[in-house]
This record gives C-alpha cells, structure tokens and sequence, in this order.
C-alpha cells in the first residue's frame, strides 16, 4: 500500500433517507474513527466486522450509527478503510465529515477511493473505468458490458497480446546488441505472423466499439415509407403500446415519436417519421425534412411498403429514396393480410430481396404476423457477428489506443515486409506496446488519471 | 421477536452513487440473501460481519457486493437483517430488488423497519418519531431535541408519572372491591399531592411546546420601527451581512427580507418590515400593510426607535402600535452613538422600560455596541426558563396526549377535592393514564401507527 493521507467522503447519493454511507481511508482512518466513534475501539477491531456505538462531538451526541471496518489490504481500495452507516440526515452527514475533517481527514476528490484502488493495484485503469460505467449502466446489455469490463474483461486478452510482441522485441532488441555480427534471434516469418494476428485481433475490438457504442446510447431505428402503409400499427405493435395515433388518413403522423424497447438487452429507439409524400402542406413538408434528417441519424432503417402495391412500384419508390449505400436497411412488406389468394407473399418477398439486395420481410402489423422475425432481424442486424458482449470495446479512449496501436503494428508488418532494420521495427513494437498498455493503466500519466477520475463521483 | 415475513427496500436516496444499501429484514432474510448472494452461506456467518460476493440472477453477475450481517435480536429492528451495499446504480438496485422479491421478499411500506423495532421492543413510540425527526432535522436545536427523544427523552418521565399514577389509581380500585364497608385504602391527601405535582409537571411539558415548535421551524423576529431608524442596518449586523438595502432614505426598504441566523443551535427568521408611518406612496402602504400581518405571526418583535429623540415620543410611537399584550417585545433604542454628552443612555432605556414594562436595550447598529447582548436578549426570550431541550414537547401528537392527560388529571382534581366517589376518579385516572401510555405506545392502536410511520421514508 502506497502510504497517504487520509480521505472522507459521502458515498451514497445526497437527501434524506433512512440510511447514509460516509466512507473514510487511508493510514489514519482507525486512528481518527477512534476520535470520533464512541463504544469499541475500531483500531482493536478485526477487519470485516461491524460495531455499533455513537458518533460524538466533544460530548454531544451526533448520531448512533453501525461502523463497518475493512484493514488493508482487503478493503476495496487496499487501504485501511471505514465505513460509517449514519441515518440519512444532512444535518448529521455535515456534522460527521466535519469532526473527521477537523481530526486529520480531507474531503475526497471525486474518484478518489478507486484512483488509490488503481494506486494499489486493486483494479486496472479499464477496471476501474468500468466501475463508473456500472453506476451509470442503465440496460442490461450497458451492465454486462461495463460489468464484464470490471471484472477483468479485456485486460486479460491485452496482458497475452503484451506478452507476445514483448517476447518477440527483446528478440529483435537483442539481435541490435550484435548488430555488427548480422545474426537474427527473431524468426521473422513468425513474427510477421504473430503481427498479423495481433492486428486482427485489434481491428475486431475496433469494430466492435460501433456496437459497444450503439449498446451504450441505444439503436437508433428510423421506420420510414409512403403514407398509410402502416408504420404507426407496426410501432406500436412493436412496443405494444398505443403511443402513437394510428388513422386511416394519409399523413396523420406529423411528429416524432420516439419510444425504447429492450430487446435481450438492447436498447432499441425508434423513430416514427412523417409519412414521406409529395405535399402542399406546409407542416407535413416540414415534417418530412425532419424525416430525412432522422433516416440519417439512425443505425438501422425499417423502409415499409404495402405488399398489395405492384412490386416493380415498390422498387421504384425504394430506390427514389436514394438511401446511403452503407446504411444497414431492411425491408418490411406490410399488409400480407390484405394479399389476394393469387398472391404469395413469400415469393413477393423474396424478388423485393432479390432486386434491393436488402433484408426483407414480409409482415402484418395488423394480424401480428412476423413481428417476432423483424425483432430478431433487428437484432441481428445489431450484433453481427459479435456473439458475446464479453470483448466489446465502448470507451473512446480504449477505442484511440486500439487504433493507434494497430496503426504502429501495421508499421511493424511494413518494415517487416520490406526487411528493413531491426531498431526501426522496435520503434514501432515499442509504441504500439505502449498504446496498448494504456489502456489498463500500465503505463499512464498524471493527464489520463486526471481525465478518466474526474468522470466519477465523489464518494467512489 | 414477532414472526414476520421479509421486508426488503433501498435505504438510501435514489440516484447514481459510489454506494448504495438495500436493506432486508424478516425471518426469511438470510435464507433469501443464500439465494441470491454467491461467496458466502450467509446463513452461517456470525452477526455483525460483513461479506464480499457477488449477487447474481441466474447465471449473471449483477454485481459485486459487500453484504453485512444482524441477527436478531441484535439489529435496528430486532429481525435477522442483512445489509446490502452495491454500486449505486439505478439499474442494479432495480435488479436485485426484483430478485429478492422473486425469491420472498416483500417491499417495505414507509417505515416498516422502524415499525418492527417498535413491534419488538426495540423502541417505544415517541423514540421511533424521533428516528424520523432526527433524519429530517436541520440545525442543532432540532437534532438535539431529536436526538434526545430518540435516546429515550421523556419516555423516562412520563414512565414515572404513570408509576405512582398506576399505583394509587389500584388502591382506589381495591377500595371499590370493599365499597360495603366504606373503608380508604388511598390516603386522599396524599393523592392530591400527587395528581398536583402530576399535572404542573405535564402543564410544564405542554409550555414547552411551544419553545419546541419554534426550535423546529426557527423563531420568526419582525424588525419594526419607523422610518431611517436603522432597522436594515441593525439587520445586516445581526447577519453580518449585506442584505438590505441600506440607506439614508425613508421608506428604501420595500421588501420583505427574510433571512437566518443559527444562535447556540436556535434557528432565527429575521423579517425586516417596511418603514411604518404615513405615506401617500401606494406602494409603501401596501407595504405598511403586510408589515402589520408580519408582526402579529412573529413570536418577537425588535421595536427600534431613535434614541436620541424624546423619550415620550418614542414612548407614545410605540403605544400607538397598539400591540397584542401577550407578544414578546424587545424595545432597541438604536444610534445611542449619536447622543450628544448630556444625555446618558442608560438613563433613557432604564426609563422606557419602566413605562412600557418592557425589555428594552440601547444599542448603536453602526458602531457595533451591545449587538452582542441583544443577540442574548432574543435567546432568553426564546428558551425562557428551559434552560435544557432535554424535556421540550415539538410533536403535535405528544402536546394533545399531554392536554388530554392534563385534562382528566383536572377532572381528578376536582373529584378529590369535592370527594365524590372512587369509581368515578377512577375512570378518569385510567382516562389519563390512557392518554400518556399512548404517547410512548404502550397503548395504540392501528390508526396511530398508521399515521406515525407513513412520515417516514421507505427504507427506514
């Protein structure tokens, strides 16, 4: 344990309540308990224990509270730690902090306790950068990743890649101390493998930050096409609520209607556009300008169309849309119930598919039908190849080392392709491995810490 | 301890935190925690520990977690409680929240935990009110009478009285089990003293209510005098600050300023008036107007005049207020720095006391002389012959038991006094015992718990 003074502070949110938690560590934290605590000794304590007794100020009691102790190194941050359980006054928490403050504590900064948790190699920067994205997890797939991320999630894989390219520069390193002798340690055809592996491993954690990124703030779906195909029946079939008013009238819709719906995790926002058609009405075109700008905004389009139109009409309105190539688009042919008996949706379906080279699906909002299928299309389209959430990097910072780190490591496959001299390609090995050890802290300054505690609140 | 089932909600405030605690109590808790909680056998860990583990749904890490342990009758309430701290987070609490229902677990109503302790013995009545007093409590007079009355305050008191009440009122009742034979178990006069002594010591506790309201809201002060007295700067000396408006001329201050000094734990309201006398100014008689409905809901009244006026005009002004008898006045002779060298101060104030029969002090607000001890003066007015919070009435329930008891304890008086037969003092003596058992809760009923604990935060 690096040896510090002692910090206090709130640790659970402020206002009254029937419980407040003041968390107090560091070398003195017993020392100063004892001057504040009246009942037991909490220096005399074993660790892990909880006594009850009262906090006085000089003689007058302030609160009778429950104190939890926590010896190093087995506290959260591996320092001596007290935790003062005192009914939820504010009046009583002033109180507390102040008497700590005036035998020897210092109000904490936020972030604090987890920074000396870092200090004392209790967590890794990502490890402790993911206990303030648990606190702010509001979904379940937002909890795995950060939880996942706490635990040790990436840290482990980054250790390996380390290890390797580390193994392989003392080599190439080595080969510069007996530069004059032209002999190579590093099997080069190895290590050229090694590097390509590395890079593809990086560039997979790279592409999984769109993901992580879409998991964090949610997806964002625009339901886009002609007026009365039926977008408002399929949201609301979607969220199974009646938020939006359904009507027979072309062009009911005029405002956003955005609503969430969680989906194995997931947080999906969906947009209801103004129906797109030509108009003379001037709020209905403004709406529509609104929908152009929502369809680019968003991850995922859901382009409907009445499956009882010609198809060829269908196409064609589709392609007039002149959506981003790259924009991920699944068709939706609505109104399957309405189809005729000389009509088989399915093979209507699969031309629209066959001719857009999108997703397509044919449903009816109305009867229910294939609601389930587009869910999990949705989805799908979402996580792509990407199975677990166990490896998926949603920290910008962590997202800027990667891509630096795969940057140098193409440098390294260059050089090694172009056989040129070893202490330039251990330039490169040398700054990707510190792009790399940056993440989790390895090696950091003072301006990272800063930027990644500051994010926390006062208390953790 | 009464079997009960188990209770379970956040005990501290919603919000993102470091720390957040779920507390669960009832004979189920440590059963229910085994199911949920993954470390540990809860159920086989001595009390007063605490437990790091991880609480998972299913397969899924929820979080990770300290959990500590209390096993009745050793917790808050006397139940077996285990408290939960995990990351403040408003999707975790959720979480387990809503395991621990799934596994047996009850939400608790407001209160419910402070309602068992009082169930199990753990508190009399007017203590668990207190609980809630002391969380609410915001400045040093209220915590202590708070604290006081949590700790057991008057509960001891009226504990006694109830003693030799019980006493004497079994003697009486034993005399009705003889009535045939006209014999006096109770010596009448000794019973006399007692109910005596018995009700100027409820009448004492009953005066203190008011004293105790006014430390639990703050004692509202009007400053009243006429125009340029220096109202506002006797103001800003009081709260050494600068608030008002000062200046040299009549009728600037418009407004009402209200503000607060904390004095030995006593909150004071300062209500500076507009400047009162004869205007044609619309907007000062309006003023005037709400200044006089600021005076009559003030429990002090600093009358400021001009020293260095004569004294009978300063003593017809302030007959011509026509104020209530009953309010307590403090007449501040201000710019006693102006007096020229014939005229002695004391003298001047020592005379208008004499004729107003009122407290009065002479004072000069701009050079600092005897702010000091009128700061005094208002104190003494507040705490009169209290001169400790230790036995101070401040809840509404505890005055009407106290005047209910008072009351009949009268009616006892006057039996005795007119000796009118022991069954009827009798049925008054239970009267009143009923009324000082329900204050503690040795008697109550339902409705009374209702309404004592719908007070209190969930969680508490």
């Amino acid at each position: 344990m690096i040896s510090s003074d002692t910090i206090i502070a709130l640790a659970t949110p402020h206002g009254t309540s029937g419980i407040a938690v003041i968390r107090m560590s560091g070398n003195q934290a017993f020392a100063i308990a004892d001057q504040l605590f009246f009942g037991k000794k909490i220096s005399e304590q074993k660790s892990h224990t909880s006594h009850f007794g009262k906090i006085k100020d000089h003689n007058r009691t302030i609160d009778e509270v429950l104190v939890a102790i926590y010896k190093n190194p087995n506290s959260y941050n591996g320092e001596d730690t007290v935790e003062i359980s005192c009914h939820g006054s504010p009046y009583i928490i002033q109180k507390i902090l102040q008497i700590a403050v005036r035998h020897g504590a210092r109000m904490a900064f936020p972030g604090e306790f987890t920074r000396r948790a870092f200090m004392n190699g209790k967590l890794d920067l990502s490890q402790a950068e993911a206990v303030a994205d648990i606190i702010a997890s509001e979904n379940e797939s937002q909890h795995n990743m950060a939880m996942q991320q706490m635990r040790g999630g990436y840290s482990e894989r980054i250790k390996v890649l380390r290890q390797e390219l580390i193994d392989f520069a003392a080599l190439i390193e080595l080969e510069l101390d007996f530069s004059e002798e032209d002999v190579e340690f590093a099997d080069r055809n190895k290590f050229l493998a090694l590097v390509d592996h590395t890079i593809s491993v990086i560039n997979n954690l790279i592409s999984s930050f769109q993901l992580g990124n879409v998991l964090k703030k949610g997806v964002p779906v625009a339901i886009v096409g002609k007026p009365n195909v039926g977008k408002s029946t399929l949201l609301n079939r979607l969220l199974n609520e009646e938020k939006a008013i359904v009507s027979e009238i072309p062009g009911t819709t005029r405002d956003f209607i955005e609503d969430t719906l969680q989906l194995n995790g997931i947080t999906f926002r969906f947009i209801d556009t103004a129906g797109i058609r030509d108009t003379i009405d001037i709020l209905e075109s403004k709406g529509i300008e609104r929908s152009f700008q929502k369809i680019k905004q968003s991850a995922i389009i859901l382009y409907m169309a009445d499956i009882t139109q010609n198809p060829n009409d269908i196409i064609t309105d589709f392609n007039s849309m002149a959506f981003d190539p790259d924009q991920k688009i699944i068709i939706v042919l609505n109104k399957s119930d309405e189809l005729n008996n000389f009509c088989n949706a399915y093979d209507i379906e699969e031309a629209i598919a066959t001719l857009t080279k999108k997703d397509s699906i044919e449903i009816s909002a109305k009867q229910n039908k294939n609601i389930d299928k587009l869910l999990q299309l949705l989805q799908e389209n979402v996580t792509g190849n990407h199975t677990s959430f166990d490896f998926v990097v949603s920290n910008v910072r962590h997202l800027q080392a990667f891509e630096d780190a795969s940057e140098s490591l193409g440098l390294v496959k260059k050089g090694l392709e172009e056989k040129i001299s070893g202490d330039f390609i251990s330039i490169d090995i040398r700054s990707a491995l510190q792009s790399l050890s940056s993440i989790t802290g390895l090696i950091c300054n003072e301006d990272i810490l800063n930027s990644v505690f500051t994010r926390f609140c006062i208390g953790k």
